[in-house]
């Protein structure tokens, strides 16, 4: 836990994300994104499932109610909008830009096996 | 939201994390690091702060009982330990293996401004 590539890491850490202030941004955004839900359903219009029934399909356990309410929550907060084309939602920019925070996710959840 | 840097996007994001089948895995590690104060939180732990009332004084609103609750919870999925010295908790190698999601989180809040 402690050496040199300990205070490496901490040392880029700190540059990456300012110092050890609470942080209200991080925060909200880790509210939003890590609610029960958000994430899965973020990933699901990822892969172009856009439509509230395939979105609904691509989930198991989650109920057509919940996802409605994080639908809304997510259109909101500026992460979704629904298509012009009336079929469904997609991602904004700062829907997208989630991109490479839900990577992470998967690369972590891949090397520790989380749920399984 | 169509067009070739949106197919490119999406073929990389593919080859990272699988196919759009719903991942049990992607869905357990973002509950777990979504969950309501577990970012900030592990966020404090990464900044040194190690104690529980160091961590509960760093973390406006959030009451000793349920940062005693996540402890608990960040615990039972092997993300922190006890410090050999007592001296509150440490992160484990899984843990600090969340510092890129982190990092993630904490550019992408910065850039929109969540929570401000």
């Amino acid at each position: 836990m402690t050496g040199p590539d300990e205070s490496v890491e901490k040392a880029a850490w700190r540059e990456q994300v300012g110092d050890g202030a609470f942080s209200a941004n991080f925060h909200a955004a880790s509210e939003l994104i890590g609610k029960r839900w958000t994430g899965a359903i973020i990933r699901t219009l990822f892969h172009g499932k856009t439509r509230f029934r395939e979105i609904a399909d691509a989930i198991p356990g989650l109920s057509d109610r919940l996802l409605s309410e994080r639908l809304k929550e997510l259109r909101s907060h500026g992460v979704i909008e629904p298509r012009g084309d009336g079929q469904g939602y997609a991602l904004t920019e700062k829907g997208r830009d989630l991109r490479l925070i839900l990577r992470e996710i998967a690369k972590w959840a891949h090397r520790w096996r989380e749920g399984d």
